[in-house]
């Protein structure tokens, strides 16, 4: 008994449509996934969150690869497995190994130990930093 | 009235000296950083954080620099200041530019966001990531 | 193999039973909910967090509506499902649209992008804050 | 030595300087808050965060105050000192109350407890939410 | 220009007052601290969260010092400064030793570690635990 | 189709084979746990994490139990249900009572509630913590 429920796309219409037929271009695939379709409930929220993932994600100064490892990494540190398995599975898709994938997690784990290890200590700004 | 101090580098003996020598020669800098100094209180914890950040950290399928910006990314994500500031700092030296800097920004304001709306929307695991 | 299992109604006894009815009574539901089996296993900890929970969601300076949405937007940000799912049909019930919850859905994804942003950019605070 | 400097108004270009005059006009404020200066170093993320802004925080099924406080909760809840204080201020300024902000407290309180009561005790979603 | 001040220990008059002695003796301390102090501009919040802190804190099952350096811990992964700092002095005063304060630290940091590894991995619950 | 896959025990060699049996002798199960099947896919990552653990869970100043229990509370703040399940069940083979548990989860709820009351009102740290 969710609350809301996904807008298949056989139901979508107007500025939905033309963003779900989009997506599909874009990414390569042939059904809209689950996130989009719960997002659709709110056209205005689908419509900001495709648009800027679409300008933020592509190549700049940082490959897209490691635009999707990073967004992983935010992923892990808030345990957010929807998006830990879409992503991840969008970073290999682009082209990342199994290696990078690992590599980043251990990264992952370590900032994680750190970041609390300097709470823990109450660390201080050392004065080159300040 | 912390409850720990720094060890300063004219008390340090043993194990904790050469380890900050070691940081020293590694890092090419003259001062060893509060985060080690504060580590010190417990000598095997300083062992297993530097020699664990040392291997974690070098280069591998990712390079050092990739790694630099996935470790900002998750210290973004639990606002740890301290982190935030070294690891950018760290990340600069190892050559990241200021583009790359604020996309990578970009994608950790965009990640922390759509992590809450899969929570939010209750957004169930499609069928091919399973 | 849960460590602690639910205490069903008919094991209910004492503060337990007497908490348990109060539940049913105020809420109008003919079964208690699992977490207040679960929390029964403490009955000293129902207690508290029973008379707590009665005292601060009842209609003040701010009607329940907001505050079940406001509950329902911390239960986001931690990711709770439990909490989610069983607040969002409180806020329901007490009066809240399926437009008030998108609403406040998409002020949640815009606070946890923006409060990264912050630590990204590590903004200082205005002198009007301080 | 921060890794990026506010755009002082004085020095704002084109689109950045047109967002300034909005955010001013907007607010009816003389001063263009912090935030949006540093965000300008990323002129298209300062673009679509002021305009996803504008457009969520608007009155619509909740009312601008309603939201303030939704965005104060979620800020409170990730501990961003920045975001908790001038969103507070927004707040009184659109017209909560000070007993508001503290029912407001008191909720984000017990929420947090209580998301964290459920990941204790493991609690299943009932069958009704399910 | 903080929204609250603190309710100063000449301005408390009745439930505040009769707490604020209560806090002061049976901590065995001169002053009030400053967390009572703003805890005060809501009486009922005040009241209601120093009895659980006094009914929680208290030796049971569990003596006071091992609960402190669990208080501890939980602000440690929730960065809360003010906590750490004055639940640190709370767990010393009671007993807890350097040594103690710091094996805590290093727990701290590898749960962290691999609360986040479990995360990256998606590892399933094992039969035994289900 | 998870990215990665448990290395079973059959399939393990060298540096892995030789940690599975240490951690099937010292925690006396006869079959290694989810957590470490999928950490060797990184070897290096398992011999660090395995030999961290070891050290830092081990008797010093705190106890086991006392270990067990801090490591349950940082999980159930960071709401891991796989370490919250599986450090619970080594609390309790390594000694601890329902209560004790209990006891731990109401300090957990209470110092994650107190958290954010500290955030809500902007407590400042008192002059003799400083």
């Amino acid at each position: 008994m969710p609350i809301f429920k996904p807008i298949q796309e056989s139901e979508a219409k107007g500025k939905v449509k033309e963003i779900y037929d989009e997506i599909k271009t874009t990414r390569q695939i042939t059904e809209v996934p689950n996130f989009w379709k719960m997002l659709a409930n709110d056209p205005n929220e689908l419509d900001r969150t495709w648009n800027s993932l679409k300008d933020i994600m592509k190549k700049g100064a940082l490959d897209p690869v490691t635009k999707e490892l990073i967004y992983v990494a935010v992923s892990i540190t808030n345990s957010c497995e929807y998006c830990i398995k879409s992503h991840s599975a969008a970073a290999k898709k682009k082209g990342a190994s199994d290696e990078m994938l690992k590599e980043m997690f251990a990264v992952v784990g370590l900032a994680n130990k750190n970041n609390k290890l300097v709470d823990s200590y109450q660390v201080e700004v050392d004065d080159i930093y300040k």
